[in-house]
Parts: C-alpha cells; sequence; structure tokens
C-alpha cells in the first residue's frame, strides 16, 4: 500500500517483526478524511431507540452463514457455516453460528415445552421449562462441531474456503443445568448404563450416550452467550455433550430414557459411522479429536496489502481435552513455528492462535497443526486416509493446507 | 404450581436444598405436550436459508434494550439499558449490550476510517483499518460500565429493575491491539506522560488517559464476541479502557494526542467528576469499583413458583481486578451467605454467580455484595452517602435492596 513506511528498525514488537503500518501525517498530500471535517462530525447520528436489538452494521452484510447448494438440496435435512473467515476471538455470535437439522427448525414455546425421563429410573418425571430453572446452574463456554465438518475434505480439496471447509463449527458460552441433577432427582437406577436421548422436531433425532459421560460433563442448556438459544439451535432447550460430535447435541430435548444397552437407532448406525476401506464401520466414534484451520489469510479472506508485517491468524480445539500449542507451517509442513495462543487453553472449547510474520510477499503453503493436553497431535490427510480409507464423510480433522499466492490470494489445496 | 411434587429427600444437592421439580410421568392426568403428537413433530421446520444473520426467536422480543424517557428526553445526548434481568451466564450479546452517545450513533465505513497518533512522538502517524490489522493482537473478556450506571439510585431507590438500576453494563470478549504497539511504532516520546483520545463523532468525547494504563493495558479494539462492534458501540475501531468508566472507552476513535499533561476536557471536569457534599469535586475516578447486582429474582423477573427451590443468580465485577466472592443476604444485611462463582474470576471481567436456596416462601431483602483480589468489599449506599454526600450522579456501586414478596414479585428499595 502507497502509504505504508518500510519496516523500521526502532519498533521491533513480538516474533521480530518490524511494524511498517501507518503513514507520516504531514508527509506527502494531506488525507482530507483527517484534514476536513466530514459530514458524520457535524450532524447527529441515531438515538438509543433506533434498534432495541442491534443488529450489524450494513458494511457487514457478507458475514452470514452460508450453505452449499448441491452439498444439502432440501430443506429437510440441511446445514449452513459459521463465516470463520470473517471472525476473529473465540466466541460465535449466535447470529451466525452454523445451523444443522434433520427436519428443519421447529418453533416450540416455553409454555409447551417438556422434557420427560423414563426408562431404568424410580420416577419417571416431566419437567417443565420453569422446573428446569429451579436446578443449580452451570456456565461453560464449549464448541460444538458436526461430526461431518470437512467431509467434504476426504475426497480432496473442493470448497474454496475456510468456511465451508470447517465451518460446521461454534463456540459458545452455555448455560444450563447438568443433566447428573435431572437423572438423580428421577431416581437413576444402578442397571441403567446408557441413556438414550430425542429432539421433539420430526426426526426426533435419537442418539444413545453412555452413562459415564451423561453423568460427567453434560448440560441441559438453555441459554447460549447470555441470552436464549437462538430457534435454530434448539430453543427452548437443547442438549450440551462436551466434545463430542454435534449430531448427539439434541435439540428440542424432548425425551431421556434411561436403558441398560444402547438403542442403535438410524443415526448412530447407517449415519454417523466411519466405513472404513474394507467395508467395516467404526461405531462410537463420539469425540471430535484436534483440529485446527487458518482462518486468515484463506481463501475468503486473502491478504489485502503488499509485503511485510501480516497476522496469520485461526482456530484450534479438541474434544479431548485443552488445546497446549498450535504449530504453524508456511512451507506445507517441511518447517514449522509455534504460533500466540491468545489464551490458555480451555477444556473442549475453542483457542484463538496467531502468528505474527514479516512476510516476503513470496506464495507460501500455510498449514496449522494443533495439540491437546492428552498429547495428541493433528495428524496430515494423508496419515488419515491411511488408516481410515476414503468411505467415510465424518471425522476428517486433517491438516488443512491454503495456497496463498503473490497477490495475496489463497486456494484450497493438498499437498503429499 | 400443582405439578411439582413436595421435596424428596433422597435428591439432595447442593446446598443442601432439595428439589422438587417434576412431575410422574403416569401420577395424574395425562400431559398431552407428551403424550399427544404436536404439529412440531408432524411437519417440517425452517430450512437453513431462511436465516442468514439469525435473530432471537419472537417469544423474546421482550429481552431488548430500553430507555427511561425522562432520563434522556433528547437524542444528543442518550442512553438505554441492557436487559440483565433477563440474561444468564457473563457473556452480553452485542445485540443487547447497552450504548451511550453524546451525539448519537454514527455510521462510519472501514474505508473511511482513519486512526491520527500526534504530539509528543517522533513520527506522527495515521493509520488506516487495514493498518491496525497488521499489528499483534489480543483477545480478552472485559466489562464496560458506565460512571453514571446506577447513578439515579443516589436519591433513593428510584428504578423498578436490574436492568434500569444496573444495566449501563456490558460484558463482551474483545479483539483489537494494544495501543502500546501503536504508541511505539509512532515512537513516543519520553516527556509524553498523557495521552488524549478522541471521537469522530460530534461531540468528540475527548477524555485525557495517564500514559501508564495506556501503555499497560489499553486495546484500539475492531471485534466484539468474535464479529465485528456495531454501529453503537463505535463502528469499527473503539478504545477498550479495562476498569475504568466507559466513557473513557471512546467510540469511532479518531485521534490520540500524546501530551505532557491532561487536556481537562469538559468530559473530564463538569462532567465525570464527582461533587461532595461541601461543593468540591473528586476527579480522576476513573476506576469503578467492586459492585454487584442480583439479576433473579428482581423486579422484571419475579419468581413464577411458589415455595421450594429456587435459584438466585446475579452479576459481579470489579475495575480493580477479579472478583474473588461474592455473598447473598436474604434479610437485608442482616446475615449473610457466600454465593457460587459460576467460574473463578477474571480481571475487569464480569462474574456470575448463583445461590441455591430452599424458599419458604416469606417475603425476602436480598442483597449481593461483592469483594475483589484486592481486599475491596462493596459498601452499603449509606456508606457511600457518608463519604459523598448526595451531589453525584457517578460511581454508585452500592449494595442494592430487591424487597421480594411471598408472591414472588419484587421491588427496588432501601434499607437503613
Amino acid at each position: 500500500m502507497s502509504d505504508l513506511h518500510k519496516p523500521n528498525r526502532r519498533a521491533v514488537l513480538a516474533g521480530g517483526a518490524a511494524i511498517a503500518a501507518g503513514s507520516a501525517a504531514y508527509a506527502g498530500a494531506p488525507d482530507p478524511l483527517i484534514t476536513e471535517t466530514r459530514d458524520w462530525a457535524k450532524s447527529l447520528g441515531d438515538g438509543v431507540d433506533a434498534t432495541p436489538y442491534g443488529l450489524p452494521i450494513r458494511f457487514e452484510d457478507d458475514v452470514i452463514r452460508r450453505n452449499v447448494e448441491w452439498l444439502t438440496a432440501d430443506t429437510i435435512s440441511s446445514i449452513n457455516f459459521t463465516p470463520i473467515h470473517a471472525l476473529d476471538g473465540t466466541i460465535t455470535p449466535q447470529g451466525c453460528a452454523f445451523e444443522r437439522h434433520h427436519s428443519g427448525a421447529i418453533e416450540l414455546a416455553k409454555q409447551d415445552y417438556r422434557l420427560m425421563i423414563n426408562g431404568m429410573v424410580d420416577r419417571p418425571l416431566i419437567f417443565t421449562y420453569a422446573d428446569l430453572e429451579r436446578f443449580p446452574r452451570e456456565n461453560h463456554v464449549y464448541f460444538c462441531e458436526c461430526a461431518a465438518n470437512s467431509g467434504m475434505e476426504w475426497a480432496g480439496a473442493q470448497l474454496n474456503g475456510a468456511q465451508f471447509t470447517h465451518g460446521m463449527i461454534h463456540n459458545m458460552e452455555y448455560t444450563g443445568v447438568p443433566l447428573r441433577s435431572l437423572l438423580e432427582e428421577a431416581g437413576l437406577q444402578t442397571a441403567g448404563k446408557w441413556i438414550f436421548v430425542e429432539g421433539a422436531d420430526a426426526s426426533g433425532n435419537g442418539r444413545s450416550i453412555p452413562m459415564e459421560k451423561a453423568l460427567d460433563d453434560v448440560l441441559v442448556a438453555f441459554k447460549a452467550n447470555g441470552e436464549a438459544l437462538r430457534k435454530e439451535h434448539g430453543y427452548p432447550v437443547r442438549l450440551i455433550v462436551p466434545g463430542w460430535e454435534g449430531n448427539m447435541w439434541v435439540k428440542w430435548l424432548r425425551r431421556i430414557e434411561v436403558t441398560d444397552q444402547p438403542v442403535e437407532s438410524r443415526e448412530e448406525t447407517s449415519k454417523y459411522t466411519d466405513t472404513l476401506a474394507d467395508g467395516r464401520s467404526r461405531k462410537w466414534t463420539w469425540v471430535m479429536d484436534a483440529k485446527s484451520v487458518i482462518t486468515a489469510p484463506s481463501p475468503q479472506s486473502p491478504i489485502a496489502h503488499g509485503p511485510g508485517p501480516l497476522v496469520i491468524t485461526g482456530l484450534a480445539w479438541s474434544g479431548r481435552g485443552a488445546i497446549t500449542r498450535v504449530d504453524v507451517s508456511l512451507d506445507g509442513g517441511a518447517n514449522w513455528q509455534t504460533a500466540r495462543l491468545a489464551q490458555p487453553g480451555r477444556k473442549m472449547a475453542m483457542s484463538r492462535f496467531y502468528l505474527d510474520i514479516d512476510w516476503d510477499g513470496s506464495d507460501m503453503l500455510l498449514q496449522a497443526r494443533a495439540m491437546d493436553d492428552t498429547g495428541y497431535v493433528q495428524p496430515t490427510k494423508t496419515q488419515l486416509r491411511e488408516v481410515r480409507g476414503l468411505n467415510s464423510i465424518y471425522h476428517n480433522n486433517g491438516i488443512q493446507t491454503w495456497w496463498v499466492r503473490e497477490t495475496g490470494e489463497a486456494e484450497n489445496v493438498e499437498v503429499s
């Protein structure tokens, strides 16, 4: 950019790269945006009555959920993607958090809401929404990732943008009641080893969850990022199953049956299982393994300036625990640098990472590689395919590559 | 409520209160909301194209910012309040985070944005928005509280709701560049002891900040809760001054002048100073001291059920550091119980607290009292008035009382 200075040696910041941004205020032609009084400094702006509930400014109207027409062409079973390429930080605003439903988003009022617990309990119970509000609550930030996130990439680099390759994920602060409290209230019997959870929508979307998880950290949640769940995220109540695939986070939660064995429903047999090269399928692959993606630069967020200081940023998460480290490669995995985590990793929550570099203007093969507190290291796509073959659509947590060209534009590619 | 059981001894949970929620599924008349197939389980809901940017469901349309007509009757200088009585957790969604402007919310596009740093620097600089994006970024959750929050309460209990008494506050995850980096880039001179910061709106809203704070934790932020700032919060760039009064968090940030002394602008002399009983005024009262409020039950969130398990919840924060403890009184300050913090306190960020009680159905005088990691204890209103008199409108962090009646309704009162 013409108004950028060359790097100067005085301003040596983190990472050793000199920052060249800014222009001398009084060098060259005066900038009328500074020297002249603009309209917005001469007249009144909007009063506080303008927006009782505020929306993004019109200039940001491209920061929206998007779908892929050919992926889910009907409204019965559909999905859209979080615009992670345009976000920063770790919290996903509800308004642009991806949605996935099997029979559409239903409208269910609080007064019509009921949650039944039945099966192997001493006392089958029906809870109203107001009942749930009387149990002790917890708050936790957790990511929710669809098992099929990055699923199209099993067949090679296909979708050109982080929103589409990795956007079936969001990360929100949930408020809810531990499921453990409700099961204890119903008098959980010792023979009960599983629960089967169902939604109130037409799909039902039933899933079996082992009792150990149900009694550990599962929440029956009614708020996300402080306010009520959005309709498309299961208003008024959804299940939160930290670190486990999003399909188990049943929306419009209607029924929890305590059983002595799993139900083996459609959603955990013909769907949400991983068919291997030899035709056998892995099942009960609930945990979302450690994964990361560079959100900028990326195909939808090209570099908008020339050589010099460049912020590389992205997201990392692990269903097994906390992210402890993210490495970034500029050359397709030959060399790695450890990125800076914006905060210490939190269990089953997204971490934001940054790598501040002095870009020389040549093309790059950008990759990120996540590690978690169990010692797990995110694999390459090649490593994944060697073990899993090419039949699956779920649980692709392979390392993503963006080819960033000299122009700053980026493209989804694979390196061997 | 008729469908609640009496407490049973088996289900003894945190706090020792037995939870009675839920009803026996097969006792009494069947509940058609469980036994009959409802419309929402028989037909398709909305597809993912319905809301590229999602909004709250229509049933939540009372969870909005509100103003008080008589408080700021013009659009030139106006404020509204966060509906904290209806929120939970700690994150405030941008859409319902309070706004305060001195000349209205202006519309300023990124390409028209400039930030000038001048004064006692080696190299005056003008930054474009794209320039700012090239500096190393940080993420932090911070609260922003207007100095006048609870200001009407100096004159006694007046506004009947936590939204109005304590709603000039929000708590968001910010992404931005440390101001330190920009000052270093400009070549800060050792004689520079203060900065004067101005907005691009007609009010300018200029404030002086000592250099020690400017170099410590002040951020030049462009995102909140992951996405761009809303127009009313200073899009595209605002200043974040952690723990200090909201008026210093200059929106539409336009200019930072490095000076050797404070400017003593209107906003820090005739306004945002605290006039004492003897007519003298305290100035440079930047820090927002430790404070708390019970958000539910409260006048806008009455108890919707009879005696038995009741969740009391609220928010606490301190501009001096992290909240370490919150106590709750049911009897106007005679006896106190330590509440449960939902997370360990974070510096200059909101904490959510809960007290789970077995309500006997009698009336209560509910109070919360916050403590921070400096040892500061939130004072009573009486204690505050003894020191500050009644002339001030700012910095009222006295303990709030809600009188909760047997009906569950609550009212703003004071106890001596």
